[in-house]
């Protein structure tokens, strides 16, 4: 299965609550799951950049091939720049059309 | 069609939104449903406790069908019990794994 | 790609997002959109009503072919009519039965 999670609220324990929810994910074993990605747009920005108070655990799901995509028009308008942005995280032209094109490739989508 | 309800609210409106998203949906005529379920986790367990304002509701949904699948993880972070639930509530091991099954069956997601 | 956005929400800040949103899939030169649909039920009513803030987007992303649709339901619990409506919102039986039979023709479903 495939699963793509969308991030967008600014709320302190939304952020905690969508890395947990991967974790949860990966946690099931009655899962088979075959690639797991997070599109972040708004203001889910902030679980990526870093002061984010989860960067461990967001480090040890992108070594479990979680894929973290922030999406460039929200970072554009912030106040943050690509360099601030944790190791490894995909810009991506829209959050919005990469959650349209993985849905068109059989992701499950899940608004945490 | 198939279609399953996310709720992870614990807000009351919220609780109410969701039941009554799931009762609309069975009223309209247009639609052909097939299968419904509803997956809670996070903060919305509160509407599927004893202590809910929608029993009559749920219980009515329950005979036309509608599974509601409460996830564990939430269940065994919270101070209720596997009894606290209402009768007929399915326990599943992960909300999120429980949303990626779903979906990958062809199920419509719905976040109220 | 075919894509509908859910706006269920009375906020403010969340109407300009729904319509940015929509905005910013049309700009993504990467995404290849054959259709755009926005499903609205609860709060989200104000987004399409004459006193909204948005008439003018509205009307563009219109010309641009995407689709406003409001659930009947909403519309007849809420203090507006048919007519506060702004031009050319379709209002169709229900918001989650819209949403389900989108995606059951492969529309990608957003939650702004």
């Amino acid at each position: 299965m495939k699963v793509v999670f969308h991030h967008s609220s600014d709320d302190a324990e939304m952020h905690a609550r969508v890395v947990n929810n991967v974790a949860n994910l990966l946690a099931d074993e009655t899962v088979d799951v075959e690639a797991v990605a997070v599109v972040v747009n708004g203001g889910g920005l902030g679980l990526l950049v870093g002061g984010t108070d989860h960067r461990e655990l967001i480090e040890s799901l992108q070594e479990r091939n979680v894929l973290f995509k922030q999406c460039e028009n929200t970072l554009a308008r912030s106040d943050w720049e690509e360099t601030d942005l944790l190791d490894g995280v995909e810009i991506v032209s829209s959050g919005v059309g990469e959650l349209a094109r993985l849905q068109s490739e059989g992701y499950a989508y899940i608004k945490p």
